[in-house]
């Protein structure tokens, strides 16, 4: 069998792999497809060279079906569908203890800490599992973990139906997190300066605007009878959102951190103070998010046609990061596993 | 009867002052003790200039008795005794539809958007009225309104008994802020570096340390066996504040907007994201809070032998002013309006 590897320096070979023989409390994986995402892109750009080994498998939004089973495994027997949960906590430390798991102190990311989807057969403990019905193809099965994202971020920012959401930034995440609000039933404007995002998130049938042209502020207010949006969702990581979402909510609104900032930012909280805004972060997904994100995607609510962009075979991981790398309209890529 | 005015210009004069009589929905009462708060300084040092019309009769923290009752009012009768929750909402914004009068989008804060209790007979709305009950003397009654401050930071913050608790900026706030949400069940930390502040916050019984001196990270880290606080309280209004506050909670932990910020600050929102910490802005109180400020003042759970600093007369007012504006160990001034 074959995998794509991370050789560092921006370096993706595909080379021939031993499969892992899965152990006490693991599954063995027949691979069927693995997307490329925001993540493995800034670890082919080299920002997470102190948390691989290279040469590393990468690669943790996948699908597939079970090959082999380990010993001390219930509920689950090879041919079974299945998408991964990539996370693997050490269960000891207070986030653990307090239930809270998915954000451990000492949290293993599978794909990224420890070997990933890029390959044909691929190990995982079989606590990581979510099983895929019958009705969803293996194809888009490989969408649900950057799915489960979007709902862990929509659940968290408790969105209700008939609320006003604003997504700053229309990228392949906050795209999502605004069909997820959208499908939870809040009306979801999306604020995006590139053209080419832009033009991605309205063929996904979303409420696009570009506040270089349109006053945001001034167009929320109007359309919330002066009161504000209900929540923001914060994907841009940019100065301008961190500056935006202070100016948006309601009183008593919420605004949901979902980007990743590189560096403090300046924020206004007399904007928190004056009108009692709220703010919460939020970080991966629970096995609920994979259950809702599995569910979304299995009554057909999503555009899958219009998320995905190429499946390349694995040979084309390569080619697929660096056409992420460039921009332009891209959404998703897949890389078919198998073979 | 006299009264106390802001004339402008970091001026304060008394003089005679001619009683309101209640119109329909108002009480006029006779003020017993008035304190003076943080935000009376900031009036006198000119900061509302836009909000206040000079000569104006300011102050806001109040106890007395009713005088006399207007129209279509029911339930009181002269010579109730009570405090004021010095708020009028319009009732018709947003914020007012959906329950949150106490930030109404047109809130008028009286004693500073209308003449306030620095005066013989101040009258009100009587929507603004809690009673206060015969164990808890004039006196202390005048505390209330800082108390139902520290009572909504507190249940906004959702301070539970064994939590662990840290605030940062010891003055009359953020001391009460502490002295609640020990009542609460907290176990309370208070980083302050003003040595005068640290030395009134310690006769008050709090735990205090400076920051310059301790390693506040590393001490909650270690007095929290790794996890990190459970909430943390924002009243220093700091730059150096709104870098610590985010290094301190623990994973899903609360931060807590208290402190009115004059410009934006550098936030690490990273630290939002990677522990999932959730922040809430508080402003003033509602109803609630001021019946549970009331029912903890009556208990006699507080400190007020320590609280109060001096009880002057309405000429006072200068001098008082003064005192607070130079530091020092200065925690509450009350006022004897009546005569």
């Amino acid at each position: 069998m074959r995998a794509a590897y991370y050789e560092g320096n921006k370096t993706i070979t595909t080379s021939a792999c031993r499969p892992v023989a899965p152990g006490p409390g693991e599954v063995q994986l027949a691979v069927s497809h693995c997307g490329i995402c925001g993540t493995d892109l800034h670890l082919y750009h080299g920002h997470m060279d102190h948390r691989v080994k290279t040469p590393q498998v990468f690669g943790h939004e996948m699908s597939g079906t079970i090959a082999a089973v380990g010993t001390a495994v219930s509920g689950y027997t090879a041919g079974d569908r299945v998408t991964v949960m990539p996370l693997d906590p050490c269960g000891t430390c207070p986030a653990c203890k307090a239930g809270h798991g998915h954000v451990c102190q000492r949290l293993k990311f599978i794909g990224i800490d420890t070997p990933g989807a890029l390959q044909a057969l691929w190990t995982v403990p079989a606590h990581t599992l979510h099983r895929i019905p019958d009705s969803l193809s293996l194809e888009h099965a490989a969408l649900i973990e950057p799915i489960a994202v979007a709902c862990h971020d929509v659940r968290l920012g408790q969105v209700r139906p008939g609320e006003y959401a604003v997504v700053l930034g229309g990228g392949p995440i906050g795209s999502l997190v605004a069909l997820v609000a959208q499908a939870a039933g809040a009306r979801v404007v999306v604020s995006e300066i590139n053209p080419f995002r832009i033009e991605l998130a309205r063929k996904l049938g979303l409420d696009v605007i570009n506040p270089m042209e349109t006053d945001l502020v001034k167009m929320v207010t109007e359309q919330t009878q002066d009161a504000g949006a209900d929540v923001v969702f914060e994907v841009s990581g940019s100065a301008a959102g961190a500056e935006m979402m202070t100016k948006l909510p309601r009183v008593r609104g919420r605004v949901v951190i979902v980007a990743v900032f590189a560096k403090p930012v300046l924020v206004d909280l007399h904007k928190f103070f004056w009108r009692e805004i709220k703010l919460c972060g939020t970080r991966v997904y629970e096995h609920e998010d994979f259950e809702k994100a599995i569910e979304l995607a299995a009554s057909h609510a999503l555009p899958f046609e219009k998320l995905i962009t190429g499946v390349y075979p694995l040979e084309g991981v390569r080619k697929g990061l660096e056409q992420m790398e460039k921009g332009g309209e891209v959404m998703k890529i897949l890389v078919e596993c198998g073979s």
